[in-house]
């Protein structure tokens, strides 16, 4: 018997993964959540049958997401994840001890909960870190709720753009975010992908929308091989730092935090993206 | 009906294309010849069963090739392909008004011809441009019975260490390929990918015996979603020129010419590699 799991990246393009077996498999109030084990690429957890995480590359996204923002700002103490179910975001932020609050609001509890059964690469450290206060709610009504300035980096862990993830790429959701950030507040979000014609229009979209509200708005990009064509954007976004210009690169060094994918040459280099790429950003601006 | 064209990225991970038709299937001396035509990535040319080129996003492969060492040395007078029968590499050499000769080395003769019939968005500068000149030859052979100091620069445009490409990733290759440079030569070749087991293992052997002979080796990597991974790497080596120290980024900027993936901040960008590649790298030196 051979078992396979196929993910449809267009529906020209099939991605399939050999599994061992299905860990895990519920359909929340929001989508619909499965666990399966292989070989390849050790355990992995999709949502509504598209991959979120995995043993083999999650540390790709989660390097990418988290030290990027704070390589630019070190003195990063409130934060705001919206989603990042599956603990990896937070874990990542969790080994800055200069963190004083991390607020992760995810609104599907059997994401987490899954992941702490199965998935405790990314997900142990919600109960260990006592600084993760974890809320079961929607990501756009906290921001919307919020007061002003009460975070100094959102980073956005969203699934695409379809389902619960959609009101995350709502100009109104960004709006909020803004108006909740600090001074020197930064927003950090997936930001889909170029290459496949639906990501690349959800990328057009997301930049567009956040490049009108905030008068720093950039894109870098990461080798991520298990999201649809491999080739997976982040937006930074801030209200006075430069992505590249601002990075703390010798004091981001001196914490001397081991990092498998993440390095501050990548993090200059993930910001010198391909011609076709910056011209599909632009595309998305003047088309303001 | 469907028609579903299946890599075997790995015997636990497969990419699957859907294709209208196959256009061509030919067994030659060396391999399996196959070109197919698709929704997703126009038409395609397999070789044993492996994605070599396709309409969509061949153009990152041959920037890659190309433009990153013209970038660091636009005197390259004479230049060596060894392999790239579809002719990408050779189209986007040709565009150099300064380039002199361009001697073309390709084992299999029946990719040269199969690509002109069906792929001429990459073979049509082949007949076109008469600095070009094709041999049907061991690209092995070729470069022991070269002349020192022949070329400036060769590019090694092979398929993977299996089958016919196997010579080309040995170390007496690599030492007649240093020979038959000049002194300011420089040496380009697809260098695998870090991300499956197999290619890694292929990339850090490849490296190993490349550092070993050049003064100068470096590794640079680009999104090619259709190549297992999609994570890919070429090697940089050369006698004198480091290739960010030394790209002459203004004079590549005033020839002008128009790219799709190539630019000469990504061209510094993509020298900037992930921890676990550069670990990968660092360990096949010290097993030297």
């Amino acid at each position: 018997m051979e078992f396979w799991y196929t993910e449809e990246w267009t529906e020209n393009v099939r991605f399939s993964i050999k599994v061992d077996q299905q860990l895990y498999s519920k359909k929340s109030d929001f989508q619909q959540v499965d666990i399966f084990e292989s070989q390849e690429l050790g355990k992995f957890l999709t949502l509504d049958g598209l991959m979120m995480v995995n043993e083999k590359d999650e540390f790709v996204y989660h390097d990418c997401i988290v030290h990027t923002p704070m390589c630019v700002n070190p003195n990063i103490k409130n934060v705001l994840i919206i989603g990042g179910g599956d603990g990896g975001t937070a874990r990542e932020l969790s080994r800055y001890s200069s963190i004083e609050k991390i607020d992760m609001v995810e609104i599907d509890e059997l994401v987490v909960r899954a992941s702490q059964e199965f998935l405790p690469i990314t997900a142990s450290k919600l109960e260990e870190d006592s600084r993760i206060h974890l809320y079961f709610e929607d990501g756009v009504a906290w921001v919307a709720n919020a007061k002003d300035e009460t975070y100094d980096l959102i980073i956005v862990d969203s699934t695409d753009p379809i389902g619960p993830g959609e009101g995350l790429f709502s100009t109104e959701f960004y709006q909020n975010c803004y108006r909740i950030l600090s001074k020197d507040g930064i927003l950090v979000n997936q930001n889909e992908s170029p290459y496949f014609a639906h990501n690349a229009r959800e990328m057009k979209r997301a930049h567009e929308k956040i490049n009108r509200i905030f008068p720093i708005a950039k894109v870098y990009q990461a080798h991520i091989p298990t999201y649809p064509s491999g080739h997976w954007l982040f937006g930074f976004a801030s209200k006075t730092f430069d992505p590249i210009k601002d990075a703390k690169v010798d004091e981001w060094n001196a914490l001397g935090l081991k990092t498998k994918y993440y390095n501050t040459d990548i993090h200059v280099g993930s910001f010198m993206l391909p011609t076709f790429v910056k011209e599909m950003l632009e595309d998305a601006k003047s088309s303001k």
